[in-house]
């Protein structure tokens, strides 16, 4: 599960991903509660989502109700303004905020995510370093669960915010 | 500007995407109408946003106020439930509306994006097919702009949409 | 159903609401389809909401997914800044999205607002005359349904514009 | 400042409510700090805004970065649903968290809110009695600002959540 970039001569730059079949983890999950399906993604034991590869992202720290990914903005991120898409950020936020729900079922229990609003207040460059991205869980009932989420440099420097909601639903 | 997979023996996919010095298309953007820079990345004079190829997407259709791409979710933006991430959705949504709001601005004035709200109405997955996400300009006023957004399949099913807020900026 | 003002000699200005048992709508909903049920609180067969009296609006027009009613801004609906509070505007479309998803449902269904989201694009005024919030029904699935709304004056112009996710239930 | 209410006999309800011209606020404000400005309303040497008064609330807290309004829902904010409409707690979030991005600005330096987004996640009711609306600036920039904010009862139920976008712009 890694990734590697080359500078090709002509000015054209290369990135070769690599991932695991996304399968084993939506199957294996269906038997796990939140906590444990994170921690053996957190761990190795079951294959992280191919998103989080193409987003350079990986867990942090997994606990009831808060998910963390550390990831790292690099030009393959970047949209056509000089800085990193909105899409890393909503990416990672997503992620993180739906984790942290997640977090918090039972086996036999899924989600699905209905709304995510993320908020811009500084630019993410390539120059940025690795920034963590921090999910909370707000509320937990019984149909339906929200969110919060932020990400933060080193220096504790905040770059987007963000909400989710999510519907729960008993696997069958 | 493309990408290519191939399955290895052991279950490992790879993916390779190329992509182009992003900085190209910032600064040269700095001189044109967003009409025109739009029409410079669909007709590859200029390079697209890199995030668009991991996005697997490319421009569509550019007219003032209106901005269409296709993209083909695929299993690399899968999350760990088993379809496609919200993030696939959010990339495209944010990257088709701001580039209506782009599509209305002269020379001289740019851009920021303060905030994206995107819904989830059906799941993405790797058999959906190639996606239209068109992004559509609301309101272009002297300081803000809004813009909304949709991602359609071939038979016109809705799978998600979305609103956004920029900053219009005067360049120095 | 009716409002009164009149301005005080001191400065002070008051205003008189009246409103009947909104249970009384709310009991009648559950046997009626949402259609059935939007139009006898137009036709003032059913008391409308209180809320709609407060922001000094009526039903302009019910159809199948999509819901318009006029309002009027004034003074008491004002900010500290010196124009109407965001809140009118915010109520006006919660009202319009959800009774375009409401008149989507039969009798037996209810629903329920997760989350709105509202940009405002105009502020609006005492000056401003009456304004039209229409909603529009987006997506009505099984579980969940999205709308869309916005609202403007007699002339077209734009001075707010929201989105908003229901979810929906079995009455029991 | 104040409203009253009064059952009449044939099932209609009524309320008084009084209100001082809010461009009495709006005028001084041009010359007081964000602080200064709340500070003012909430001592009543300025008047607050009419829509707290249809909202049934009032400033409870005042500090840089943060403001709490109390409120409590009654049968005239509700929807046709049998509970308290979303605009109220939409209405209440709006001004504390617009107000928190107040507190933290200088004299000369106006705002406007460009967005907010509401998450619901229990009903308020009649029976609810009094709530706590507090705002919370999380970002102060040149430009932009964001805030969040929660509704909460006395035992600190959660009832509502949101964010929101604002504009700064220095006066004239």
């Amino acid at each position: 599960m890694r990734s590697t970039s080359a500078r090709k001569q002509n000015g054209t730059r290369t990135r070769t991903i690599s991932w695991q079949d996304p399968m084993t983890t939506a199957i294996a999950s269906a038997e796990l509660s939140g906590m444990e399906c994170l921690q053996k993604m957190m761990s190795g034991e079951l294959p992280p989502p191919p998103i989080m590869i193409l987003m350079n992202g990986k867990f942090a720290k997994v606990s009831e109700g808060r998910v963390v990914f550390v990831a790292e903005p690099s030009e393959y991120h970047f949209n056509p303004l000089g800085s990193v898409h909105g899409g890393f950020a909503a990416t990672l936020l997503d992620t993180a905020m739906a984790c942290s729900i997640h977090s918090c079922l039972s086996a036999g229990i899924s989600y699905a995510t209905l709304e995510i609003k993320i908020n811009y207040v500084r630019p993410l460059t390539d120059k940025t370093g690795p920034v963590h991205c921090e999910g909370t869980a707000v509320h937990i009932g019984g149909k339906i669960a929200t969110a919060e989420g932020r990400i933060i440099d080193r220096d504790g420097n905040l770059y987007a915010h963000g909400t989710t909601t999510c519907l729960l639903m008993r696997r069958h």
